[in-house]
């Protein structure tokens, strides 16, 4: 068997995220077809970050095997031509057997972007709306306990099915540009709707609606009801996934 | 009859252009209903560019006559409350009588984006994927010859309604950004298509497919059929409307 690994981008409006759904219209869905077009085999997709529904991705990594040897080029160009302009394959290549999209991944990135405006902008369609000014300052703040392992029981949905609920972080940031910020979080892995759950309850910090010294409690809580709303899906986008350098996986986005 | 000009922002991919259609979803139908919510009360939208099916825009103005009176905020925020998420009133403000948002127009800016790449970014929603590079020089020279005033006839769409096809253009630029382009052009008014026809024919040259004095040959042909094919919608918007300082209608995008 040969092992294929693509990098990915995808538009998360359209989709009812990332997984097979039995009624939804989902990006494995779209691309599992797309390629079995060119493979005339059946095949099963595995990721490195299954995005929710609504979530964008600039850098997922799918890897996939099968018999069927074709050129690297029909992997890319021949994929999309079957996809939906919202999906699309930036780069293929064959990978060693011991590779794993989910399970060779070091560590993951995530953006969420926002913008603070009296009205909203069409144009920033990856970006979620926030009506009031935010306090950045008192957001940086606040974040600073994040860092590091923790258990983010308190920012977990109660749907995750991950065995544990400890963590670790291992660089954040927020930044302004132009005329919108986004939060950067790297970490190991996260939990189901662990960056929306965070991003809620910075929102409130950012609002002056709980002090900064509240995001540190609602995490040693361990408590979910204690931290804030879920926030939109439109914001957030899994930015790129680290490997052992080795697999040569950055390549794929060249 | 008070008369209020609104400053309005669309993505257009999901609409039928701006214009009221017997059978389409457009601009004018979504935005007309919205203000009837807050009116009470049938009106009619008059805007300032006419954007056909799938062409955004960024500043487009609008302006309509009522008898009820509301504050401004219920313009934007009421009016807004009421619209779907790729349409939004960035402004309001009473005008005076002799104000019409079309007639009014001293000139037009449209920007038309795209980019460059051996495989479409899902994220460039408002451009134009190019699959081969382009010679942006050649794009340069060969457009120069479009400046001024001119029989555009070669670069006007079959069903194009306006009584003459004698247009000026004022200004024209071809901007490289990171990763991406724009062809800036304004000018007093424009035909139908006349700015995704002026870019097919640029992009012919643009991809060394025609040498940079044909487009003046085809301009000066009159002859639509000497021109390219119409350039997709997608990376197409109106970028301003320029109107005489007194009316103070810029203040509508601050």
């Amino acid at each position: 068997m040969n092992r294929v690994a693509l990098g990915l981008s995808y538009d998360g409006h359209d989709f009812e995220g990332w997984q097979t759904q039995p009624h939804g219209r989902t990006v494995q869905d779209e691309l599992t077809k797309a390629i079995e077009v060119i493979a005339q085999e059946p095949l099963t997709l595995i990721c490195a970050g299954r995005t929710d529904t609504g979530v964008h991705a600039r850098q997922q990594v799918v890897h996939f095997d099968m018999a069927a040897v074709r050129p690297m080029s029909a992997w890319v160009k021949g994929v999309n031509n079957s996809l939906p302009p919202t999906v699309s394959v930036q780069g293929a290549k064959l990978v060693d057997a011991e590779f794993h999209a989910r399970f060779s991944a070091l560590s993951r990135t995530y953006r969420y972007y926002f913008y603070s405006s009296p009205v909203r902008d069409p144009f920033k369609r990856f970006m979620t709306w926030v009506h009031y000014p935010l306090d950045l300052q008192a957001m940086r703040s606040a974040s600073a306990c994040l860092l590091g392992t923790h258990d983010f029981s308190a920012f977990r949905a109660s749907q995750c099915q991950a065995a544990s609920p400890v963590r670790t972080l291992h660089a954040m940031k927020l930044i302004e540009e132009a005329d919108h910020c986004y939060f950067e979080i790297h970490g190991n892995a996260f939990l189901h709707h662990m960056v929306r759950n965070l991003m809620g309850s910075l929102m409130e910090v950012g609002l002056h609606r709980q002090p900064e010294s509240w995001l540190e409690n609602v995490l040693e809580s361990k408590n979910r009801s204690l931290a804030a709303k879920t926030y939109p899906a439109q914001g957030l986008s899994l930015w790129n996934i680290e490997y052992p350098e080795h697999f040569g996986i950055q390549e794929l986005f060249e």
